[in-house]
């Protein structure tokens, strides 16, 4: 099972997250779950989050880049769910083992991030608090999923990134049963 | 004026920050404003936040570190007070000019943050998205003032942490008037 937790606070203005989420839903064995639809009130109920959690395979965490970071209610849910004993630390082994794929937008294009982009760094180097988050739960990193410039580009081409997307998961669930 | 944006999602059990705070809330000039004791809800008045930086001229985020990075509220303050046209944009330069200090506690000690320690990585490849933050919103960001270890650390080693931070706000306070 994939579960996709995804977590954009404007649900309904989203365009390149809803058309990459359009892309995969249909899909068997994948469960959305929309964190801002869930918990408007950032009252996250822990248990809840980690029962969906234990049956997945792959973990997505899917949302648009805020503050070169995920939004505050995944940062929240991170720190409420992956906790000691649970994630990591004596006893904590409910994530060890699975995958785990970051999925994000960006607002501005590739160019934007490099030493002489407006965000004066490559992409990568926002991508450690994300990636090391899920390998100190000994969860395995897969291959991030980017869209950049999710502002600019046109509809088709953000289709083709939810082909794309569709592939990606698609091919999981064919080599992993 | 400095501002001291102080977040620490379990006011009453924080050690490290305690200490490094009553070491420098007495100072002249120094307002410290803890965001989950305002906040419990993260029901945050940006109105609010946005006067209280206008006068500031040292921002500082105080922080112990979750998950590589700032608690979820601070992460909601990011995404609510420092917003498009205030903060960055067109017509967006409130906080231009302004200094920005970074002060984080870590559990973990300073080996931990290498390749070879738990952390997988130093402690500033978890900078980027921090500093960059600020840097986007046009404020100069100073030397982070960072303590590795506070779990381990004793009384005496985290007041001479104290003594350090008091150091670095009086000589900003005896430079800048």
């Amino acid at each position: 099972m994939i579960l996709i937790v995804y977590a954009h606070p404007h649900p309904g203005r989203s365009e390149a997250n809803r058309v990459l989420l359009d892309a995969v839903r249909d899909l068997p064995s994948v469960r959305l779950h929309s964190l801002y639809d869930r918990y408007p009130d950032f009252s996250i109920d822990v248990q809840a989050e980690q029962a969906l959690l234990e049956p997945a395979r792959l973990v997505v965490w899917q949302h648009p880049l805020y503050w070169y970071s995920v939004p505050a209610l995944l940062k929240l849910w991170f720190e409420t769910v992956l906790v000691r004993g649970w994630a990591y630390g004596s006893g904590g082994t409910a994530l060890a083992g699975k995958d785990c794929l970051w999925v994000t937008t960006t607002g501005a294009t590739d160019e934007a991030y490099s030493p002489q982009g407006k965000h004066a760094h490559p992409f990568r180097a926002f991508m450690p608090p994300i990636e090391q988050t899920a390998r100190f739960c000994a969860m395995n990193w897969l291959q991030p999923f980017t869209v950049h410039g999710a502002h600019k580009i046109d509809y088709e081409a953000l289709a083709a990134h939810g082909r794309r997307y569709r592939e990606v998961l698609q091919k999981y669930l064919s080599d992993h049963g």
